[in-house]
Order: structure tokens, then sequence, then C-alpha cells
């Protein structure tokens, strides 16, 4: 049964998002995920949105590019946490999508992470998560120990790319 | 019976929106105006949406600040026109709601107006109304005659302003 | 007899534009296509905007990039309705041209759609046409409903791509 | 004990976050607010990030204006959900803020809400908590149906208003 | 005879504009000021502009808000030199109106000034007009030195009020 | 001996401006064109500045990108007119530069075109000689005319090419 | 003898610089101030940045607004360190004066501060004098020290009224 | 013994970075690089911070991209100077980054530089440093001396391309 449910404006937006799929497996999170537009699809996505609680999705993350209504529109019809991910596509590079997502007036927010921020939605979907998972909390500690030492790793290996051309 | 209907997304837009009911009102063209958000009344917006063209609506416009969402949803529920009014609110006075409006994906256009474009909104519906209503082509002509009327009448006063400084 | 005037600022907009033809071609809308600047021929689009309505256009789209003057100045010669489509070019790809269509003082409206937004162009003024032609409605309903087939399909196409990548 | 912190850059954004606390306070959600800058006083909003988990914090909300780093730099320090609130301050407007707080770097997430958004943040916390409170989710509802109600009241009274005009 | 004429696409406009007569005035040039919208009076303006040459007019400044289409109208039906100045008013505070004015087409330039530059609108007259008339040169190198002098004496007021200020 | 004068801060600006070159050539201008930065050559640029007049230069043109000072500093110390062409480079392609030349202090103004707009700079450079030299305006009329009949030949091949697609 | 030189294009910059004055004062750091514009009086500029290191200038800061060239303007003719304060004036409220002021060109660089940031450019000049004046660096830390206990006293208070209104 | 610390925020900073290293090693000035994250490995950029000033450091360099708080960080930190590099990339080009770098508050200043400026955060640590060593004077004067000739050469190098044309 998913915890996660992963909404698309596009199919084309998969290309981002599975970089969401991906952490989300990495975190042993069950998820669905499904392409559903605010704008071709309403209805889908009324329905989407209804029945998460009851189908036992506790996260919605919702992305979407252009004047991106997705997010938006799932947090109008549920109280569930909806993260929102504005795709960055078109002519604004998703600066567009940014506003349409985080501009949200007063009763109905969207967690919004950065324009293209798949893994990001991801993790903050595994934070919210491990407040009733206390289990989750010890995987990310651990993530965040391996992002530390993989940086240190990046770090030693321009080091020594220095070194070699000081030679 | 009405033709136009305007719904805006917050009572506060009525400030703007009251001069596309004195255009329409000047017109003689019958509407009905209602406060109807997106995210706070979804349901009630979708019903508006569904049932106007029975009703007999015509035209639609829909006003709304920062993340705009409403013209686009109206528009993802029917396929009568839709005309968006971005709205200035907040700290990005409508820049935000202006983007959230225009930029729809393929499939379901909302003809957008400029920021707070209320009286535009107005005559534009009045020009889409006059596709099936020749009545109404003499009145928007009639209506031209009188700008260019006042802009006349404006850069006389402005003339005679300057040369009487100029005395 | 055209039914959509389709002017181009120019003729490096027309790789654009023929997304708009092709959606009037299917929707079996008659439409006139042709290339006239605001700027190096304004008589030619003078005489176009003012000819129009006698010649038995009903809707005009105008399409062009930078300080994008084409579709407002097709609107101060003819209370037709005017869609504006801000093209994408230069270095600020397309956000000088939806300002510059967008923004249009009282009185004389631009149907604004997203940069680019060819299709929802065309897709706009059918919805204008459908007031006086009935059979578009259904025309625009049947559109509609393979948008919905469309995303369902490329939907269940990224479901199985998952589904695969996890065994 | 507090199961959310409230953190501000300064002392002048509790102005708006003071919305924030209403709104917890109306959903009956302890909560702990103080004064913290990421850059005036960095160690103690690190001592208030190590160690909000273990006092029994379990969502923290972060504000800030101009190159906002507060919510950034709480989030960099736990793995507890961080809400950031972009406030408008300076010859920016939170526009600045607003990039600053949204754009983290991937594995680090701030869920961030509109510029201002102090209520939001406060509704995005309760949604959060509801996970692990199932009590929440009949509050939130009930504050869905709360602002349904205000919507339709407000929209009569506009109603009204044009009615009065009318006659 | 008028060497100069300002048209502005408002009566609006001319709070701004009068400082460019009051510099045109102060330089001794004759000028023709009048209130000429694109968009609501297009034939009067390509009348001004069409006839501007052969009235003696040397060189046209035009001034116009939002999507402000003026000066690229003028210049599209003249080949005086046209200089355009973005008037700020609109929700997005002349942003619209400068790039509406500088981002002309290859072939049709509008020498553009700064938002609400209508000072420098007429200087840049006054130097274009220096070409033919050498005597211009010299006001304008005397215009120079009070300049010059004037920042000087606005500099000795500041220092006097430090050294107050430090007794 | 030279009538215009381009200057460009980098050499790399010398693939937008030599299009400024080939205009003037073709509407038979003398020009000189060199590489003089207003941060890397200031004294050099000064002096280009300051001697234009006296070697009989009549019109400056001054392209920059970025933080794009070179027009105005020419303008500093010259009282010809000044023609600024902001060049689209670094991250902000143009944007800054556009700003940095247009947004001039009252007394000291550029006339700046379009980003990267140099072929305006020189039909703009040829209207300002046009005041002194009648003939050239005989031959902008006539470029004009070739203009036209350019966007003619285009649509004709558009719509040349929308036939046989319909056949 | 002045450390520092704060240099001003306009006397209404002088309104956000005297807290720069006010913050070298605190310090004891003697300093000079002027106004000077690099378009207005760019020969008095170029003497001062010239000369400014004889005269045992060891900083500058040069504060601007609009296309704000000073601070660039002086570090082409010092290699002093400049820091560049940009000024929100005009329409665009400073966001013009931060892109002309720190996209500054290789070789040439400007240590640019927030827009109407005067105190950070004294502090900046503080810290810049402190690897030669090892006692400003106690100063320095001096300050951070009660910066840090202000906004303990301002959390005090705000806590306070927290207290007091849930009483 | 490093005088200059240069920090990245993501080793793909080094691209860009690497430049900045390159100028150093040409003006003799011993620096030390690393990768380091404010968000990924926050207590890694404090002890650098907090550390620098003893271990001889007296100028750092920090460079981030997106919302890039690391200069911000550092500068929290320490009262070393600090000079602020944003970094291009994501969605938004560096913009984000460059507003999250600057608009510092009150009190902690990051001195930056223009986007992916690594050569003028080089130069200008130079700059700075050149206050306690004046043989660094010399050095900045050579390079100047040396930048000036090469606008010279690459100046020629165009007018000889253009004489070659013009045969």
């Amino acid at each position: 049964m998913a915890k996660v449910l992963i909404l698309m404006g596009s199919d084309s937006d998969f290309d981002v998002m599975k970089k969401a799929a991906k952490v989300l497996s990495d975190m042993e999170v069950s998820f669905e995920i499904d392409v559903c537009s605010a704008h071709r699809t309403p209805d889908r996505a009324k329905k989407y949105a209804e029945q998460a609680q009851e189908k036992g999705i506790e996260v919605i993350i919702a992305a979407a590019g252009m004047a991106a209504h997705l997010a938006g529109f799932i947090a109008a019809h549920t109280t569930l946490p909806v993260i929102g991910v504005p795709i960055a596509s078109g002519a604004l590079n998703g600066f567009d999508a940014l506003l349409s997502t985080v501009q949200m007036p007063p009763g109905v927010p969207v967690a919004t992470v950065g324009i293209n921020g798949a893994e990001n939605a991801a993790y903050l979907a595994c934070e919210i998560l491990s407040l009733k998972y206390p289990e989750m909390k010890d995987k990310l500690k651990q993530k965040r120990m391996e992002m530390y030492s993989k940086v240190l790793e990046k770090a030693d290996k321009i080091k020594r790319e220095i070194k070699n051309q000081a030679k």
C-alpha cells in the first residue's frame, strides 16, 4: 500500500520526477505514480485528491510546469500535506511554475520545493513521514551522513587535481 | 438571463472587478457576478463552470490574484470562452497572477487581459458576444468613437494648460 | 471564405504558428494566414484589420515577438476579437512579447495566450466561434475527451515503465 | 510541550508571523516562538535546530527576509520538516527571500510557502502533524468548511451590494 | 514653427512629460505637444507621424505606459528620429513599458530613454538637433557646466551638514 | 572622414556589431570602429569621447554587455548623440546590459536600442544624420520600401507552403 | 587623514549613506564623504579615484542609483578595493542599480553589497582595514557580540508580548 | 601558508572557480581550495570559517549556486572579509544565487561579485591584500596595464579584419 502519491501534470515531467521515485525507493517508502492534469483531466485529479486519504496515502507530491496549478488543485481537495514541484518547461523555464505553485492563498498551503526539485520533494515527504514512522528518522540521518561523505570525496578529488596541476 | 458570468477568487477583487460590471451595464449586457475560489470552494467553482452553458452563459470572466488558478480551473471544466483577469495583490503585485493565468498548457486556453484589466475583460466579452449578436458591433464602434473623442478632449485641455503657462 | 485570420509579425514566427493552422484544420475552421508587420508594413496591417469584418473574418489571431505590437495594433483598428500570441525570440525569450501583448490600455483588449501558445490561440478561436456555430461545441467537447484519453495513455506508458524497472 | 517551533530572522518579521501564531492557537497546537538570525546569532540557530527533536518539536517554521538563509540553515542541522516563510522586506519586497528560501540543493529540502505566507505555514504544520495526530484531520476539515462558508458570506454581501446599486 | 513634437499616449502621462517641455523651453527649442493614443486614436497618430516631416518637425518624442506601443507606432510611419519614453504606470510600474518601447525589430528603431526619463528625452532631442543647429552645441555644453556646478553645490551642502553634526 | 563612431566594450561584441557596420556601409555612411572598454581602457574611452566632435564625428554608437557602462561613460564626456546597444552576454543574457545602458540620470541621455540591436543603432544613426544630410532621408525611405517588399516576399513563400501542404 | 572615501552619485543618496558614515564613526575610522557623479562630474570622479591612494585612502565606498556606474567608474581608475552600494531609486527601486554595480567585467571588480546596504558597506570596509590594523579585528568582534545581544533583547521582548497576549 | 581560502558549495562549481585559482597563482598569492557546503556539511563550513583567521587566512572567497548561502554562512562565523561568487546553475541560471548572496542583513556583509565572477573575486582578494602587502599594488597595476594592452591588440585585430573586408 502506497504512502506517497506522485502526480505529474504531463508525461514530459517524468524525466525530472523519476529522481523523486528513485529517492523514495532508496528510502524504502512505498509510492504510487501517475500522470494527471489539473486542466486536461480535472475530474481524475479531483478523485485522486479526495480518495488519497482513505487509500492510505499520507503525503502527495504534485509536479507541473508553466501555469502549474496541479499542486494547488490537489491541495484544494484534501488536507493531506501536498508538496509542489515547479517544473522547468516552456519559454520561462520554470519561473512561471514556481510562482504558480508557491503563491497560494491563505488556508490552502502547498509545500513548495525548488524548480525541478524532485529529489527534495521526496526527502521532504520522508521527513514528514518520519513524524509517524520513527525508523525513517534514522534513515534520514544516515542519508545526511552519506551526503557529507560524498562532499568530502569530491573535495578530495578536486584537491588532488589542483595538486597535480601544480606539479 | 445572464450572458456573462463574472467570478472572483476573493471578495477583495471586487474593487477592481466592479469596473467590468460597469462596462457590461453600459453595454446593456446581462451578467451574473459571484465570489468563488478555486482553492477554498472548488466544488462550487466546478459546478459554476459545468452548468454555465446550460444556464445560457456565453462568456465567463474569472479574476484572481497571486497563484491565480481560477480562470484555468474554470476553463478546465467548460468549453465556453474564459477570460482571465490577473489581480494585483500581495508582494509581487499581480506579476505572479499574470503568469499563473496566461501560461496555460495546450488545449485549455484562457484569454488573458492585463493586470487589473477588468474593463478590457468586459470589452473583450462584448467583442466575443458580437459574433452572435450583431447589434453589439454598433455599440462597440460607438464606444470606440467615444474613446476617440475623450482623448481629443483631454488633449485640448492639456494644450490649453500649456498655452496658459506660456502666457 | 475564411472565418479566422492568422497574422504573424515575421516569417520566422511560422514555425510556432503552424500549430495554430494545424488545430484549425483539424477543427474544420476555414482560415487565412499571412505575414504582416505592425512596424514594417503598418498600412497593410491596418487594411487587414479594417477589412476583416466585411470579408467575413470573425476572429483574428496575431503573433509577434519582442516589442510585440501586432495584436494591439490590429485591435486598435477593429472590434473583432483579437487573440495575441507572444512569440519567444531574441534575448528575453518572449517575456518582452508577453508584456507588450497583454498590458493593453482600457478599451482596446487583446485576448492573450501563453508564450508560443499557438495551439491555445486556435482553440480559443474555436471556443469564440462556438457561440455562433453550435456544432463547434461538440467538436470542442470531443477534443477535450481525446485530450483526456491521451493523458491516460501516457500515464499508462509511464506506469508500465516503472513496473518494468521494478522487476 | 511545544510541537511547533517558529523562528524569525528579525523581530520586524513578527508583524507577519503573529498570524502563524494565531492559526496555531486556533488549532490548539502548542508552539514556541523566538527571534534567531542565521547571520547574527548562528550558534543559537544551530543549537535550536539540533536540539529541536529531542525537545519534542515535530515541525519547524522559519521566516526571514532578503537573503533569507534561516530556513535553509535550520534544515541543514535537522531532519525535522522545516517550513520556510519568505518575508517581504527591503527593496525587492520578498522576491529575494522567496528565491533564497526555495531554491535549496538536493538533500536538504525547505517546504516553502508564499511570500508573507505565515498562515499557510501554520496550516501546513497542522497538515503535517495530522499524520501522527488524527484528531487534527477533523480540525483541518472543519477549518476548510469554515473557509467555504466565509467565501459564501462574502459572495452574498457583494451580490447584495450589486443589487442595491441596480435599484 | 515647432522642431520637436511631443506625443503622449494618455493625458495622465503629462505629469511626467511636462519636464520634457520645461527642458525644451529652457533650451529655446520650439515644440508642439499633444495626447495621441496608438490604440484609441490610431488614425490621428498615423497622421501625426506621416505629416511631421513636411510640417518641419525634426525630432519626435513619444511617451506611453504599459504595453507602450506609441513610439514604435510613430517610428513605423516616419523616418524622423523617434525618442521613446516608457512611463511608469499600472502594476508593473513601467517595466512593461520599457520592454515594449525598446525591443523594436530591425529596421524601425526607437531611441529609448529610461523609465519616466522625460528630461533625458528632451536633452537627447537637443543633442540630435545640434547636428544641424550648431548654436545648440554651446547651449548643451553650458547646461553640462551648470549640472557640474549644481553637483558641487549639493556636495558642499552635505559636507557642511556632516561637519555640523561632528561638532 | 568618419561621421559615425562605433565603440565596443569587448572584441566579443563584434559578432553582433558587425551588423551595424554592414548597415552603415549599405547606407554609404563613413564610420570608424574600435574596441574601447569603459573599465579596462577608461582614458582611451575618454579621449575618444572628447575628441569625437572635433574629428567630425556626428553620432556615436557604443555597445557593451553585463554592467554595460560604455555608452553612459561616453555620453558623460560629449554632447554628441550617443546610441547605446546592450549586448547579450553572461548569465543574464543582456537584461543587465539593457538596464545599465538605458536607466541614465537626468541630463546625460543615452539613446538605447534593444538588446543586440546593432542594426537599429545604425538606422537610428542614419535618421539622426538625415537632419543635416537631406539625401539620407531618401535612402531611409528607400530602405523602408525594401523592408516592405521583403515582408511581402516572405509572406508569399509561407502562403505557397501552406497551399502545397493543403494539396 | 581619511582611510575611507565615501562617494555618492547624487545628494539624494545621502539619506541612505549617512548610515555608512554612522558606522564608520562608531568604529572610529576616519573618512571623507562627497557627492560625485560618474555622468555629471566625470573628471572629478576620475581625479578622486586616481588621487585616492596617494592621499592615504585605503578603501572606497561608491553609492549610486539607476544605471549605477559610479562604483565601476571608480574601480576603473584605481586598484584600491571599491565597495559598491546600489541605491533604491526610480521606477525599478534599485534592481537596475544592483545589476549595474555587480555585473562588472573580468579584471575590474566591485565589492557589491545589497540594495541600500550602506551599513554593510561600512562594515566591509572595516573588515578590509582589519588586515592592516589588527585593533579593528577586536572592534568588529565586539560589534558582532553587540548584534548578538540585541537580537536576544528583541527576542525577549516578543516572547513577553506573546505571553501577555496568552494571559 | 595560504592567505586566501576558496570554498565552493559543490564540486560542479570548480569549472568556474578554477579561474580564481588561476588568477591567484598568476599574482603569486598562496591559497587553499576546498568543497564545503553550507547545507550538506555545515559543521565543516563553520569550522573553516572559525579557524580561518588563526590559520593565517586573510580573505575568504565563497562560491555557490541556487539558494547560495555559503558566503553568508561563512560571513556569519568570521570577521575576515568574505567575497561571494554567485554561480550560474539550475533553472534560474544564477539569478537566484546573486540575490541569495548579495542581499545580506546589516552587520554581516558579503562582498559580492558578478554571476560566475571567479576572476573578479580573485582580483578583489588581491586588492584587499594590497592594503597590507604593498608589493601587491604594483602587481595589480601591472595587470591593469596588461589588460589595457590586450584590449588594444584585440581592437587592432578587428580593425584589420574590417579593412580586409573593405578591400
